[in-house]
């Protein structure tokens, strides 16, 4: 299955989640277990030679990438919330989004200094989400060797300030 | 590594997400590779032999575990979100859980009359949370075949009234 069949399988929703955004509808191409498993299988392929330890994977589309990933490459896997949801103590990032903003949460504990840690989401856009996960790795010390996305809006994306090399499986 | 030397890795936190309530935290679990390993490979050992095609997970912890259990088994992952969240049509439904009231929604055209879908989910508790899942799963004429969990509090979830059978990896 190429990337361009992959990409046959995300759905196109209008004006969602406001007028004038062109919603990336993932759910129905995780739904069809070849594509899923082409989906993790390409991006795991895409960073074999990448050294890390940890996936850091952002709430919460980043989950269905970031934790099959993790679980099929051996790594840990770190989740990186919306404000409120995790329990023990945490570091806090505010960022601003394409529509809105919004913040990310961390544990102050899921990583340490020297830590290696691939920042894993669902779709890049204009980075900021990204970028504040990133920002919460480096809080608590550790290093971002990456960021992967199954998707990669290049005409929102070539604006991304990102500190890191970028990897995504689907351009467009 | 046994179901206890992986609840070992479980972290409890009292008082949250109030007072009175000890959370489980599977975030000290999960970023231990050969800890979440082992959970998803018992997990995918005790639904072996079901007979299903898809796996409900709910968001956002049930992401952790239904997506590497969907890969792992070679089946079809639908999500099942808390509401607006998603972009197409959806059902909904409300319920009460341990510490308020909620919804959760799910595509319309996730799955259809006859599929077979397993729900998972990270904890079982009162249940309300994977009994409206399940009821979504049957509005759309869907089955449920199951409900797979990795914790089940069982002075809770004895009053659970679900519909099909229940699986959890821990018992505690």
């Amino acid at each position: 299955m190429t990337a361009e069949e992959i990409l046959s399988y995300i759905r196109n929703v209008p004006d969602f989640p406001k007028e004038g955004i062109l919603f990336k509808d993932i759910t129905t191409a995780i739904k069809e277990p070849k594509v899923y498993a082409a989906i993790i299988d390409y991006l795991a392929k895409l960073v074999k030679d990448l050294d890390f330890d940890y996936i850091a994977a952002i709430e919460s589309r980043g989950y269905i990438i970031g934790a099959p990933l993790a679980y099929k490459l051996n790594k840990g896997l770190i989740i990186i919330r919306k404000p409120g949801k995790l329990p023990a103590e945490v570091v806090r990032e505010d960022y601003s989004l394409e529509y809105g903003v919004d913040s990310l949460e961390m544990h102050k504990d899921a990583v340490k200094k020297g830590d290696k840690v691939l920042v894993v989401d669902d779709l890049l856009a204009t980075g900021g989400t990204a970028e504040a996960a990133c920002k919460l790795v480096k809080k608590v010390g550790a290093d971002v060797i990456g960021c992967l996305f199954l998707l990669e809006l290049v005409a929102l994306s070539q604006n991304a300030d990102l500190p890191t090399p970028v990897y995504s499986l689907i351009k467009c």
